[in-house]
This record gives C-alpha cells, sequence and structure tokens, in this order.
C-alpha cells in the first residue's frame, strides 16, 4: 500500500492537506492530475509537465492504451513510464468509463464486458482480472478497478443492479490484485458507484470498505446530471470512507468547482475540461473564461492573465494566441494547454495553502464571491 | 547595410563560411532557416527553436500575414519579433511566391499582382512598394523585393520577359526601401529569375547586380525541376554575384542536397521539407530517412538515430513516436520536428566546420557516398 500522509485537516470543512508517497514520487494533495489518454498529454512534452508545471502524477487510459499500441508492447519496452519517458507518478483507469461510452457496441455479462474496438471493430473483453493485469503490465502506481458507468438519469433499480455488479467486480479485481500485484510498490483503488441516489452510494461505499483498499474513488459523476447534484454526491460519499486514504473523484470539474471538490473531502481529481478548452480556445483566468477568438482580443497586448505565471502568459500576448487560434497553428494547442494545466495546478496550490493556513472559509469564500462577479 | 564577415573559403569548391551580423543577433553561415509561415515555425515554440535547435534565424512569411493578423496589427503590437516573441533574426519573403501559387486567383500587371485572399476571396494587390512596406512594418531583420515566380517549364520568351518584369519590379522595390526602410540595421535582397534558362539566369543578375544589394537570392528553383537542373541553375549563377555579399537560395533541398548548394556558393537557405516531412512521419537521419509508421518500428526501443542528440532521439524510441504518430498526437508533430530541423541545422554545422577545417571535398565525398547506400 502507498504511504499517504495528512499534513492538516481544515476543521470547518472535509477539506484536508497531504502526501501520497509513490515509487515514483512524493504528490503534495489535493492534487490535480493533466490527462494524458494516450500516453501523451495532448500538445505537452514531458518537459513541460515537468519543468512548467511541475505535474506530480499524470492519467494515463488503460481502454486506449490496450487498444494501441497495446499493453504487452508497453511492457516489452519497460513499461509506461520508461515507454512515453515519464519519471512521475502514473495512474490509470480501468478502462470501464470508455468501454461504457460505447453504447451498441459492448455487453455486460457478470463475467466483465465484451465490447468492439473503436480503431477497427475487433472484438474485446475486460474482465475485473484482465484489465488489472493490463494496469500491471503498464506499470501504473494507482490502478483502477473494472467499474460499470451508468448514463443519467438511471432508476433506482437499474443502478441498484449496477452498483452491485461494481461491487463483484470490485472484489474479484482486488482478490487478483491482491494475489498478483500488491507489491508495496502500486495502489489500486475501487470505485463508488450508485447514480445519484445516496442510499445506493452508501450501500456501496459500505461494501468496499471491506476490501480495505489502499483508497477510494468516487465514479459515476460528471454523466450528465446537474453539478449540484455530482458535487452532493461527492459531500454524502466521503465521510463514509477511511479517513486515512487518500479519496479520488473522477472526471470533474471546471476551475470554480474544484475547491468545492476539495472542502468535501477530496485529495485527488483529474479532468480533460482544461486540455481540451484548451484546444478550442477557451482560457481559465483568475478573472473568469476568456473565449481568445474574440475580436476584442485582435490588438491586446496583454496576458491572457497578468497574474499567471506560466510561459505562455509571460511571453505571448492574447492578440498573438488569437492569431495562433485562428491561423489553426498547432502552436496554439501547446501555448493554451500549458496555461490551462498551469491554472488548475494553481488552483490546487491555493487551496493546499489555504488548508495549511487555516483559511479554507475565507478561500472558498473569496472564490464563491467571485463567481457572482464573472458571467459563465 | 548587414555586415557580412567571410572567415574561411573553400578553395577547391565554391563554399564558404561567415557572419551575418544583424541588429537580433550575428547568423554564422552556411545557415538553414526554419520556416515559420504565420508567426510560428508549425509545432514548435520559440524556447525549442533557441535552447534546442539554436537557431539564429527564422523565416516569415509576408503573404500570409499581412492577410492575418495583418501587418498593421503587427506594427501596433511592436513588430514581428516582439508578436511572437523572437528576439533573433527575421527574414521575411515578399510573398512573390505565394501570390504566384495561387493561380486563377491571381492577376499580374506592370504596377504589380492583384490577387485574391485564399481565406475570404477578398481582392488584393502586391506592388514592389507595398510588399517593402508591409516588411517594413513587420520588421524584418532581411527583407525580399517581390519577383514574379514562373511555374516550370516556360519558354524562353515567358521566361525572358517574367525575368524583366522581376528586375523592373526589384529596381522599383529597392529605390522605394533605399528612401524609406534603409536604415543600417536591416537588409534587403532581390531575386535571380530566369527558369531554367543559363542566359536569362546571367542576363538578370548582371542587372540586379547594378543595385548593389545588401544580398542576393536565387529565386525560382524548387518549382518541378529535376534536382540536378535546380543544382546548376545555383551552380551558375552563384559565380556571377558580388563575393562579399550573402547568397540565399530560397525553398530547397532535402537533407543530402545542402552541402551541394554550399558548396556551389550558397549561404542561407530554407525550406519547409523538414517541418512539414516531420508532420508526415518521415524523419531524416544520419543513415536515410525513417518512415515511422512502418511495421519494423512496433517494437523498436531505440531513438530514431542513435547520434543525434536531440531531445526526441535523447528521450523517446521509434516505438512510442510511432505510437503518437498512429494515435493522431500533435505531440508527435512537435518531436518529429525537433528532430528533422536539428538534422537541418547539425548538417549545416557540419559543412561550416568542413570549411572552417579544409575538408570539404572530404566531407562531400563521404556525403555522396553515403547516397549510394541508402535507397531514397
Amino acid at each position: 500500500m502507498l504511504r499517504f500522509e495528512i499534513q492538516a485537516t481544515c476543521p470547518h470543512t472535509g477539506a484536508r492537506a497531504g502526501i501520497l508517497h509513490t515509487a515514483h514520487g512524493d504528490i503534495e494533495t489535493p492534487v490535480f492530475m493533466p490527462v494524458g489518454t494516450q500516453a501523451a498529454v495532448k500538445g505537452l512534452l514531458p518537459r513541460d509537465l515537468l519543468n512548467d508545471l511541475d505535474a506530480k502524477i499524470i492519467l494515463g487510459n488503460t481502454y486506449h492504451l490496450y487498444l494501441r499500441p497495446g499493453h504487452e508492447t508497453i511492457r516489452r519496452l519497460g513499461g509506461l513510464h520508461k515507454f512515453m519517458n515519464w519519471p512521475r507518478a502514473i495512474l490509470t483507469d480501468s478502462g470501464g468509463f470508455q468501454v461504457f461510452s460505447l453504447s451498441g457496441l459492448r455487453k455486460i455479462s457478470e463475467e466483465g464486458v465484451m465490447f468492439h474496438s473503436h480503431l477497427n471493430g475487433d472484438p474485446h473483453m475486460f474482465t475485473p482480472e484482465s484489465t488489472i493485469d493490463v494496469q500491471l503490465a503498464l506499470g501504473s502506481d494507482i490502478m483502477m478497478v473494472l467499474d460499470e458507468c451508468l448514463e443519467y438519469p438511471a432508476t433506482h433499480e437499474a443502478a441498484s443492479a449496477s452498483m452491485q455488479r461494481t461491487v463483484r467486480w470490485a472484489r474479484a479485481a482486488y482478490a487478483h490484485y491482491r494475489t498478483h500485484g500488491d507489491d508495496g510498490q502500486r495502489a489500486c483503488f475501487p470505485i463508488v458507484q450508485g447514480s445519484m441516489y445516496p442510499d445506493l452510494r452508501q450501500e456501496c461505499a459500505e461494501q468496499l470498505l471491506e476490501l480495505n483498499a489502499d483508497g477510494y474513488a468516487i465514479g459515476g459523476l460528471s454523466v450528465g446530471e446537474p453539478r449540484a447534484l455530482s458535487l452532493e454526491m461527492t459531500e454524502l460519499t466521503t465521510p463514509l470512507l477511511p479517513k486515512d486514504r487518500p479519496r479520488y473523484v473522477m472526471g470533474v470539474g471546471m476551475p470554480e468547482e474544484l475547491p468545492e471538490y476539495v472542502a468535501r473531502g477530496v485529495d485527488m481529481m483529474d479532468c480533460v475540461l482544461p486540455s481540451r478548452n484548451a484546444r478550442n480556445g477557451y482560457l481559465f483566468t483568475s478573472f473568469g473564461r476568456v473565449v481568445i477568438k474574440q475580436a476584442q482580443y485582435k490588438d491586446d497586448a496583454r496576458p491572457v492573465d497578468e497574474t499567471c505565471k506560466c510561459y505562455t502568459c509571460q511571453n505571448f500576448s492574447r492578440a498573438y494566441l488569437r492569431h495562433l487560434f485562428l491561423a489553426g497553428e498547432m502552436t496554439f494547442s501547446t501555448l493554451a494547454t500549458l496555461h490551462n494545466l498551469r491554472r488548475y495546478l494553481d488552483i490546487m496550490q491555493e487551496i493546499r495553502q489555504a488548508i495549511l493556513f487555516g483559511q479554507v472559509p475565507e478561500y472558498l469564500k473569496a472564490v464563491r464571491d467571485k463567481q457572482l462577479d464573472v458571467p459563465g
């Protein structure tokens, strides 16, 4: 099990600051993890992630890497860290979310899920055990169990059945992990499901606690539900999870939501929003969102955010970024991604400092007050 | 006029090594200039060009920047150097080549060339004087005069008429430059045309010599003629040009051709080949071309070129690059461009060293012998 050290907890909220010790370095929490689906954070080089962002952990995607280039290829080449030249920690999801997004292309059974590759239609099977094996081949520091990720809305009956299967799969995956992969150098997290039903979330969490897992994730959020509901599900789930283990909310959220999740006891988050928005010309700043294609930036010599220390803001104007975006230059995606990811990591640093210095309520108030001023 | 200092000349060939002193730094010649058409070298950041490639000069494109974002916008923002955050030298072409590529969309008169924007069809006019004004707004260190760039093949009659117009335009552009832009901080190069006719090339060069220009370019090559013919035209033109001025062959060539041009007395070159080939998965190495998508590289843990010192070769395997290419990851383009441009700049460094140490014939022999071993 990876050692998780809690350095400070907020007496007024659920927020905590800590350090997750991995074989590939220490990770200060709360942490936002940039997404590197196909063994690359889109538009960035590993040195950008190290030198510009000082990212301590990134995500890889089991589904994508299993299909291409194949986990056995990556194993032969020394594992995912070596393959992509990333010396720090890697978390891989189980592929469950991606497989369940392939509606029409997949079939669920008690054994696992049969699906067809989005690349060439070939049939494949993921089982709780096989997804652990794939992640062991990748050499992830933190693996995730295979879960069933339900669409929203779902009936209580469907959500209950799905949640029960997720629990059975988690038990199978965890048994496999304990016997094949639990070498003290890595971790495996089960995932709390239960759609938007508090009783199911509670039942799921209680059953997963029996695994005495290295950490726990909250999944099945950001699947179309109102944002308030995602936060509500998080708020009721985190108190059910062990205080001394890291908690990871998967696939959320907008910049202003990060502190809200942390205040509800979340230690780890990931999301494609900062990088995808960057490529689409939406830049997150300390004063709201900048839509860089707008004509108002045509002659604007100011950086995107004058308070930002990223390479992009230190060196380029809004006018230049707008030009690159309109010209379709790849360089735009790189500069925009550098900025947006820096913004996310800076926010996490801010709230971490607030926790360490006992200022969480004040920080939350400042963030919430600012929301009132800025149109979405 | 920019000062051009010749450090060594080869007694056996036309090759020379020198330093071109500009307001934005010294440029060791022979030099290959990376192409940054739209105020960005595709896929790279300025810091990559500085730190990885140590590029001393890059190209910008007058046609593209005139249309978008507009030279007046760039002027208002402090010029092209500041706009794109490039502290070293910039050469801008005149836009002639691009305009003449717009067949059907342009109409030539004695005054200049009327054309329609490829972006939105709007009509525009380039005159010899206006393209100088645009380049003055951009703040280029080296400007090019407007020339007529003929397709290949062309009749002697058409080539002669076109060459004569190019000379008249060069005189008009140069007169405008002398009165409006010749502040000793920048340079302006006329362009020798004449299609593939030695007598026309000679006549053109002789007439342009009367301008006593800062440097001379050889244009109208790489327009579909056999490669041997491009070299032949260069070989007969360079001896006609002043020994003490830099000579620039525009838009050529393949890696193995660079030393051939230098041996014929060329000091400056540019080409989109290294960057465009990079994005298409063709990597230039010391042992020939690597087509990275090939299945033979699937599990290949070796770098693209074991002798190469670039970031890509120092950190990533062929297998990883192949994966990124097949996955369509932007990061591939960045890594491949870093490598191919480094290869071009390394070749130029090699031949420069050969000139300085009096080893040009030996170097040329080694390059030519190697060609025999490697299939194109």
